[in-house]
């Protein structure tokens, strides 16, 4: 593994918790973002650099191990790593440690450069990864595959796209589609469960004003953890598909 | 004016701002309600230490005036101040200013503090109050009401309370009123227009799984200034009413 590290703290805000005061998945991962994009422009290649090339980054897929999920008022430090990079693919570590030093979170993600003109993936460019220090390697990482949605015990709900869920890059936020996956499932459920791992996998952007489909089917592994499913949908079309292994707490 | 001003900076990150990379004004509001719990956190009159005696801070009314919304990326400063209080109602007065000193937006507040158990407003206790040095005055402030909803031109949608919803206090969050308020207009008029001002008033809280009903309304002022009434309602009770003034950016 090549590569810069950075590194910053961050305070955990109310507003970053759910009812059980615990962080939630949509927030940290909104403020690892912000971390990464801090490292991009202090290294000179931030998003108005990319912006005035017609480039911007775009997530593909998260690999998310939480050991323990801070809390309302923590500190915790956020580490960020471009571990590794080919003709496409970019892809980035980040971990999550406490004032212990006990690693929390730990996430894999794969990032890709779009054309913000033609929505399209482009070829990495030398220049734009040099600053990170990371090694070209032409293998392609194989990363984990989200469990599919049982078609015979799927459930559903529906969401509107609103104003807030879209960013500076004109699409809904990456956030956004993790909140619409939780919501499929109950308060009581979510009360009394954590995420242990979750695979998320963004397919295609949505955009202002389109009709979410969110769908949900659930199954027990060899453990008898609970494993969900969960596909993103507009018009028979999968924008996101992530499952989720979830261990009790109660 | 009395009381202890306590201020803190707050970088404004990507996931707090809109498609216009203007930071929104629920965003602005969690980050102000933050650095209010933070001082009193540290004057030893916290969350917690309100919830030790059954009690929580509830949010009746906002004022709103904003010279210029900060960007994505920019450093604020934020200063608060417990400017008086009478026998229920706590008034909390927050600045914001950008680094050239400017003041970018104001916020007037109403607090009122709430017995968790019972859902009820409670007199103010002295020695919760005694350590933000602020004066108590019988006299009530007059803050101003939001204009109301035009009943034959009102137009509405309605939203389905989810988790991400709820807040440590087991209700809606302040901020989700907001965005179901904004949610009425239309991505042209948002990303043509700036607020000016903001009345808020909140009358009753909201819990998991209600429907929510936010409705519009919109006229000119004197000045040919448009201005929105929203009021939001579950069940035919209101929960939220607010006006809004605002200006055209194009």
């Amino acid at each position: 593994m090549s590569g810069k590290i950075y590194e910053k703290e961050h305070q955990i805000k109310y507003y970053e918790c759910d009812t059980t005061q615990k962080m939630t998945i949509s927030m940290l991962l909104n403020v690892m973002l912000h971390v990464s994009g801090e490292q991009s422009y202090l290294l000179g290649v931030g998003d108005r650099v990319l912006a005035e090339k017609g480039l911007t980054w775009i997530i593909l897929q998260y690999e998310v191990k939480i050991e323990r999920m801070p809390v309302f008022y923590e500190s915790i430090k956020i580490t960020t790593q471009a571990t590794s990079y080919n003709k496409l693919f970019c892809y980035r570590s980040f971990k999550v440690y406490d004032t212990q030093g006990n690693l929390c979170v730990t996430v894999n993600s794969t990032f890709a450069l779009m054309d913000v003109q033609e929505r399209k993936m482009v070829r990495v460019p030398a220049e734009i990864v040099a600053p990170y220090e990371t090694d070209f390697s032409k293998k392609l990482i194989r990363t984990p595959k989200p469990e599919k949605v049982n078609e015979e015990k799927k459930t559903s709900k529906d969401y509107q796209v609103r104003y807030l869920d879209i960013d500076s890059n004109r699409h809904v936020n990456n956030s956004k589609y993790i909140e619409w996956a939780m919501d499929t499932l109950d308060l009581e459920f979510l009360t009394t469960h954590e995420i242990e791992t979750m695979t998320i996998k963004f397919e295609k952007e949505v955009h202002y004003g389109q009709l979410i489909h969110s769908e949900i089917s659930s199954m027990k592994n060899q453990d008898e953890a609970t494993i969900t499913a969960h596909r993103i949908s507009t018009e028979d079309v999968t924008n996101f598909e992530a499952s989720i292994v979830w261990k009790a707490t109660v």
